[in-house]
């Protein structure tokens, strides 16, 4: 099975998460908008599947991954679809809407992210709302990312198989995600991240483990993994980063 | 199977989209929170399992759903469970996906609307951000609800069942969602509603449509129904309503 992810080419963004579990599984996939659109990928084929007429399935934004006949929006929607199918899923029912759950908090938390820099509308610049930027990103480091990182860190802790892992005793997608979210958010807001990280050495153990996993060490030391930029949704504004 | 629904006993708020889904069902359920404190519910008990030590799955926030010995947060995830053992979920894989995407669609616009009021921190009173609110609705009438709507329009009109449903030839969670977010809308702004609805036939048909389903009627008639406010997600601030 060739999975076809559909993203922007550009950044990491949402659906970075697909393609760390693609990578991290050495799944078959062509991430489509990055292709030449002179072999009828690229941006183009995105657009095309973006406003077709006549779809049974219409995505509501990217990231959309096109299976055999199925064609699955909504990043935490397409994980839990390729889970199991590429071995990333819980074995148990229980433990899939248990990694589903703490996948959908990590979507929340990654709203709120994107929100920091556009608090206002995201059809409009970042300079064009920074000062409710400010107010925003204020809130962001001193409530809500302690708050998120500290159910992530318990929620670790709670796994009754102490191994390591968020669920049961092996890595799911969740953990991928975690990782990455732990990654951009070093990137968008250094200093937050330098004096709230030590609280949470779970993360970090979590995130330094994802990080020696050889095909996301390659996949992250390869030219398919795209930079962090002011472009994506984890941003480094320094007037934010408090 | 009695299942226990955890959510704020005094707003509709993320609750009623499981509430909607067990009263269509005609589900047994206990609606914890708002039962008495006297007898080992109410609030208390909600706080209990929110801030609980050695929790296997501890929820992040409400609502979640105690079934058997499975503890179920995040909204979606929880009518992704619930669904199909109450009657209201896809019979295939390829539905249920598709279900779920939309719900999560529906996630992403109620997470919108509470931003309409509090663009900058959930900490805050309205009254502390409402400049900020009064940029942020603006947009959120001109620019995001037309687009979610017609996404749903679409999605329904996509159906290759001609059903009148979302998905299938049957009603599901995403219905009932559908059905609450026009129903807070209209609430919340019934000036821009007014403006935009008659651009949506479709929707309105399977508002109607959920509207006359007689354990749905007996519901909103009934106590069990809590008024919308100023107190949940979906607030009329008429300086809002554009």
């Amino acid at each position: 099975m060739r999975y076809q992810l559909y993203y922007w080419p550009s950044i990491q963004g949402r659906g970075e998460f697909v393609r760390l579990a693609l990578e991290d599984a050495a799944a078959d996939y062509v991430d489509v908008a990055r292709m030449s659109a002179d072999d009828g990928m690229g941006v183009p084929a995105l657009m095309r599947l973006l406003e077709a007429e006549g779809l049974e399935h219409p995505p509501f934004a990217p990231p959309f991954l096109k299976a055999a006949d199925m064609l699955i929006g909504q990043t935490a929607n397409i994980l839990l679809y390729l889970g199991p199918r590429i071995g990333l899923g819980p074995k148990t029912e229980r433990d899939r809407h248990w990694a589903h759950q703490l996948q959908l908090t990590v979507a929340d938390l990654v709203a709120e992210v994107h929100d920091t820099h556009h608090p206002i509308a995201s059809g409009l610049y970042y300079e064009d709302q920074k000062p409710e930027a400010l107010r925003r990103a204020a809130d962001f480091t001193r409530n809500r990312l302690p708050k998120y990182l500290r159910h992530f860190e318990r929620a670790r802790a709670a796994n009754g198989f102490h191994s390591g892992y968020l669920v049961g005793n092996a890595l799911s997608c969740a953990d991928l995600s975690l990782f990455q979210v732990i990654e951009g958010l070093r990137y968008a807001f250094p200093q937050a991240m330098a004096r709230v990280e030590p609280t949470f050495p779970g993360l970090l153990e979590l995130h330094a483990r994802v990080a020696a996993r050889p095909r996301i060490a390659a996949y992250l030391a390869s030219p398919r993994r795209l930079p962090f930029s002011e472009e994506g949704i984890f941003r480094h504004y320094p007037e934010l980063d408090r």
